[in-house]
């Protein structure tokens, strides 16, 4: 019982119950249904120190999926390495910042908005943000490859790359056309790459 | 795979799994429970274009239980008409804003805390906030039907009206007529207005 | 004096003080700084009925800047009247779920993710959402103009179009080039469009 | 500076900077502006043990204008005493959930939906909730004083009550006759006990 | 069918239907499973009045586990009795903030960061707040029995004391001496104590 | 003008205005006051690039205060090196989850509730999660020196060290003995060290 008389002080460090700590975590339960919080809690009894710890040689992400204890906690991270030219094309990460810090080469990174693009070719110990759902991407631009982590406010980011986004569905060429500022024929070649159909 | 090294440009643009985007949102399973946060998820693979829309002919809200895709994401609305004299009575949503906009015709709108009321007659394109939670009326004191669109920041809004709460249920009529300003007898006719017992 | 010893229940509903409901809205100062939260708060003794209400035949969004009485409340609303082949082009709302609603005409909407495309012809009283941060559009497929308003979880939502951020600011073209799937030509084309430099 | 290469462990428990922590609160600065998420911090060198106490002996609330270091910790709480008969009247906490535990004497409380009233007696050591924002009630069915503890689950709520509401403010009487289900009589008859005009 | 046209204003106030309000609140299902947002909701015609209320001579804590109305409403409350010399020795509870009311006797209460305490002896009457996760004891150093009710910003606040978390758990002593500034003799007689192993 | 009757769609993609994008994020004026949201937001046109950007060669760690940008973004880094036995000492974050991620060596990482612990050694690629709020410990021991980066979910994560609250205050050392399992002689030596007083 938590909260009682306490007559020695010498007790009171112990006073607390197995049930008064459930609430500190909630380990996911990837096999049973998920809600706008996330997955249900795994019972108790059932955590074990593994379901917070993984490894990115096994796995390059850290995501909810790879450590179940992310469950609500709000925080992921992935690792990536690019070859001279690689990238992560544009795309947006809905309702999360990202955080990016190179760990070896040089890498552009850029987001944008409308009106203004915040571009910066980054090296070994840089860190630089990507605010909340913004456009952005990364690109190796130097003559090494490159890794870097990005740490993530969320434990299941998602990633929308335009290009796929664009070409890669069953949205009808004529309405990508009508749509962004390319013309049916750019957009019919693009359809073909990404096996998008209609 | 998601986070992978890639050595050609080409490649990036279609490199994320089928899995990576389950948090983009989370239509409700209608038939399964809810949790403070909502409805749980559909499997993402029954998920369908109709589950994101509805029809205002057919039902005039447009809330979580008519779009299940709406589960998560804060916002609803619904239309109404209104003939001359005809209203919504005095009542507040708990938790949730409301902004109202007359499509047709004109209505009087107000909302009052203890202090003070903002009341305001509306014609067509007006809109007006109603704050988080506070007590408010819409009556239609145009000589013409009037139409009205309400938007709410909550999937699932509730409609709390005083004079139902009042006097449409089992509290007893001396303890509502102690803790209002109403005397007994006008609660006791009430009452029998609005079938409360007690 | 708030909370007292009340002897007379005529008094009870007269106990509030003016001081206690300074926290039922947050007009915003739209002359002062902004927080992560919103504007600072007007006095409450300069808040006018007039904050909460705005007049789209004046301005055809309703956002903070138009009813200060938005901020805080997370909601907002715009009308927009397309011509056939009028639209909005590709775009994204960071932080905010979008919900649509047909007043005139006919307008196919759809949003996107990187694996799937959920698209919609919708008219007069359909109602469709865009979840949260996603890529959508909005195009009038119809003969007719068609006029709709658009309802944000936001009181401040952002508009990020696609084109312009691709084409209209000073990231180099080769860097687009290189991290969409358009090749350089199409790139510079663009940007001379859209008046985009580098 | 916070995190360094560490050669002796004696070192590591005096390793954090003094700007460190100046988020683990932040105090209200009460005379300056106030943003949706509460009041600016004081200078954290200007805080001092007594911006976290109050006394109910001298305040009967314990609100942020008492405790400024509530200010973004969301909780406060009240005391009052009721004489048999005595009440707080039909009310609203917009936003705020609230606890109420008797400290003495008996008291009835009730809150209510449209569909439903949850009403009970209350003795010494009983703890009742009232969930957010629902209409409610507190009256002393006793024979004796009653006192009483609530806790709110805001640093700052506010008190609605629909007595001064409807009664209280410069809504015109026909209105508050159309929109309740009181005739007018009784409207004017409670708006010259309440002082409200129009 | 809630919003509808509406000829007469004496039928508005029973215009609400029997599914409006089911967000009004959400009912712990204790037996259910639990997400990061709380336990799901029980079925609302199997809600009682008795499930938002308990008592403190029966259990002195009220949480969500004795009373589940209030999952999901962020506040729950306990009460306590110390002998003089009785406490509750160092701890935490991660996430939630807590106010301390002192109903009888006198307690010293204190709350500190690495850089500086806050410490305060209270008497009957007083208020403290305890900020958000901080460590913090309560001390009964009076010369009477001292009783105290402890509110919560969480339904369910869970108790970590240090002692506890120290010498009670299975982490090898030389680990404990190690990242503590106890030596190794210090670690391993508290760890007899409290029962701790490795 | 945001939203306008668009007669060609070569002009959509051109259609906002400077204004529309000012809450894609909110760049903090380290020199004006703090909200419990954050700082306030610096003006738009005084915001570059760098301003989301750092270098952890100069500071390691990228906290808002090194990266202005982090305002209201709820993410932000460190990166600390430790020689063999080096270790940051129990501590807690108050508020904010932490992901720890190896870089070269080997650390031992636990984390503490008053039931149980959860202590794994990590080696390179190895990634563990703090969960929020609770007590932990990094230490090296391996035979060679370690790097490691820490994430937290925070744009402004505190450190508590139980070592320093416990002994490197004013709170009296008398105190300090009845609420944790010490002794006077053991509280005395130890505020020797830490330099606390009282």
């Amino acid at each position: 019982m938590l909260l009682i008389t306490l007559f020695l002080s010498v007790v009171i460090l112990s006073s607390t119950s197995d049930a008064s700590s459930f609430n500190d975590f909630c380990v996911a339960d990837l096999n049973g249904p998920e809600s706008p919080s996330g997955y249900n809690c795994k019972p108790p009894n059932t955590v074990t120190t593994d379901n917070f710890v993984s490894n990115l040689r096994d796995r390059p992400s850290a995501f909810v999926t790879e450590i179940p204890g992310l469950n609500g906690q709000g925080i992921s991270l992935a690792r990536a390495e690019l070859v001279p030219g690689g990238m992560f094309g544009m795309h947006t990460h809905p309702g999360a910042s990202e955080l990016i810090l190179v760990e070896e080469g040089e890498i552009t990174v850029g987001f944008m908005r409308s009106e203004e693009a915040y571009v910066k070719t980054l090296i070994v110990g840089n860190v630089m943000l990507i605010p909340r759902g913004l456009l952005h991407f990364v690109l190796n631009t130097g003559k090494e490859n490159c890794t870097f982590t990005a740490f993530y406010s969320s434990e299941n980011p998602t990633f929308q790359f335009v290009g796929q986004q664009l070409f890669g569905t069953n949205v009808p060429s004529y309405i990508i056309a009508q749509t962004t500022p390319l013309d049916l024929a750019e957009v019919t070649k693009q359809k073909a790459r990404f096996g998008g159909t209609g």
